[in-house]
């Protein structure tokens, strides 16, 4: 084999760790991969690393220990976030969104795959220490950032449906009340998606009174799944009380008015918090 | 600003082009950000492209002409493409999948982050010549799928939805017949998700019949969009003569047979043909 060079190291490294967020290579596999001894991938991870901090890109992380190796993390950069999030609330503030009944068109922002794999490192990085087993959701809207959060966890993505479908198997289906329509509706996930005993981050699109969320906070309850947390695209500032606590939000609506054609959503405390 | 080793730059560079698969970044847009001139970079980008070839992770084109720069272009390598189809059907083959009526569990392989973004980067590859400005699946199991082929291509995408939803303003609605229960239902799409005379990718997860794909491409008539070309993860073999034409699938499912319990589910000619 032609000896490879340290530039050329560096580069097909992060490229095949970036691709597969929080996965953890060996530097065995590497020092294969390239013909190069530990001690020279030890000092190529530490440079990788230096670079991904200084152009914002994310960071590496040495894991130590019988499993250990090297990983990558998307790592938001709270700035960035920020300005993410407050263009995202710029442009969710065009008059021309408002819909009848005071409803939002947001399907462009949350169906957009760079602007969802933004979203989706920002709601990751939040959840980074809750260990979930997987992500779920409640279709359609949600399904976009969701798959993006479980890409950046490396942990598989499942759906919870309205209507149940022959071709899933056997489901298990609660019955909930939403939140803001009060209408009685079902969700179902199949039998086979879940594991008693795993962990549950639960990601959806938007939240008003909570009613969906504690709707699959309920069915992960049937699996004997524990919640390792909640996060959402965009809540409602009203009302204050939800039927879930501790839901995280990227954005907080505070109001969509069709007379004065005026919309006012808001970075969230969350964001807002995320240390500089 | 301290100097930037070429090692540093060709990492930053190879994580900057592949977070955006086919958006151009222009050449100065690198020679400011690491404060070298644009021969430099044009070397750098040599370098980078060469090293991703060399370890089949993608590679990268450069673009002449006033929009000119250089892209990263996720380029599936025949034998890992192969051979990563081949693996899916092994496990699509598995008897435990059979649930009743001849159906096959597949949704764990359709929701998995890493999975979902090798099918999109097949998909993506067959039809990176047909210059689609979106792409467009119908609700619920293709979505993941379709958001990797629309990241791959750059481009937004776009779900139609079984029932309508008073949060997405107007909507155009078609009445079409399921190929495989011949069951009359309605697919809509809002009117502000697409401009007429774009060009659309149609993408889903499953192919018996094609009357939900014929649906899709007669919704895009109504909206005056041009099909680009149509691709699923699974068709079935049966019936041989399908409502669409010229549909890409990864794999092709020969039968289920509950009795004997067997699965054959098999690459299909897309994927076996790729040149090597």
């Amino acid at each position: 084999m032609q000896k490879i060079k340290r530039s050329e190291r560096i580069g097909a490294m992060i490229k095949i760790l970036s691709d597969m967020p929080n996965r953890i290579y060996t530097l065995n596999h590497f020092s294969e991969l390239f013909g190069a001894a530990k001690s020279t991938i030890s000092e190529d991870i530490d440079i990788a690393h230096a670079v991904l901090e200084e152009f914002r890109l994310g960071s590496l992380e040495t894991v130590t220990g019988a499993a250990g190796g090297v990983r990558y993390l998307p790592t938001p950069y709270p700035e960035a976030a920020r300005r993410f999030v407050d263009e995202m609330c710029l442009r969710l503030s065009d008059p021309e969104r408002i819909l009848a009944g005071g409803y939002l068109y947001m399907l462009d922002e949350l169906s957009h795959p760079v602007k969802v794999a933004r979203m989706g490192e920002i709601l990751a990085h939040w959840f980074r220490d809750t260990r979930p087993d997987f992500v779920v959701t409640v279709e359609t809207k949600g399904i976009p950032v969701a798959l993006m959060v479980a890409r950046c966890l490396n942990v598989p993505m499942i759906t919870a449906r309205r209507d149940v479908r022959i071709s899933e198997g056997s489901v298990v289906t609660i019955n909930y009340v939403t939140g803001s329509a009060h209408k009685i509706q079902s969700m179902s996930l199949p039998k086979r998606a879940v594991v008693e005993g795993q962990r549950a981050l639960i990601i959806d699109d938007f939240m008003k009174r909570g009613g969906t969320l504690r709707g699959v906070v309920d069915l992960m309850r049937e699996f004997s799944v524990t919640v390792a947390g909640m996060g959402v695209v965009m809540t409602t500032a009203e009302p204050d009380r939800k039927l879930v606590d501790n839901c995280h939000a990227l954005m907080v609506l505070h109001g969509v008015d069709e007379t004065s054609r005026k919309v006012d959503v808001r970075p969230s405390r969350y964001v807002r918090g995320m240390e500089a």
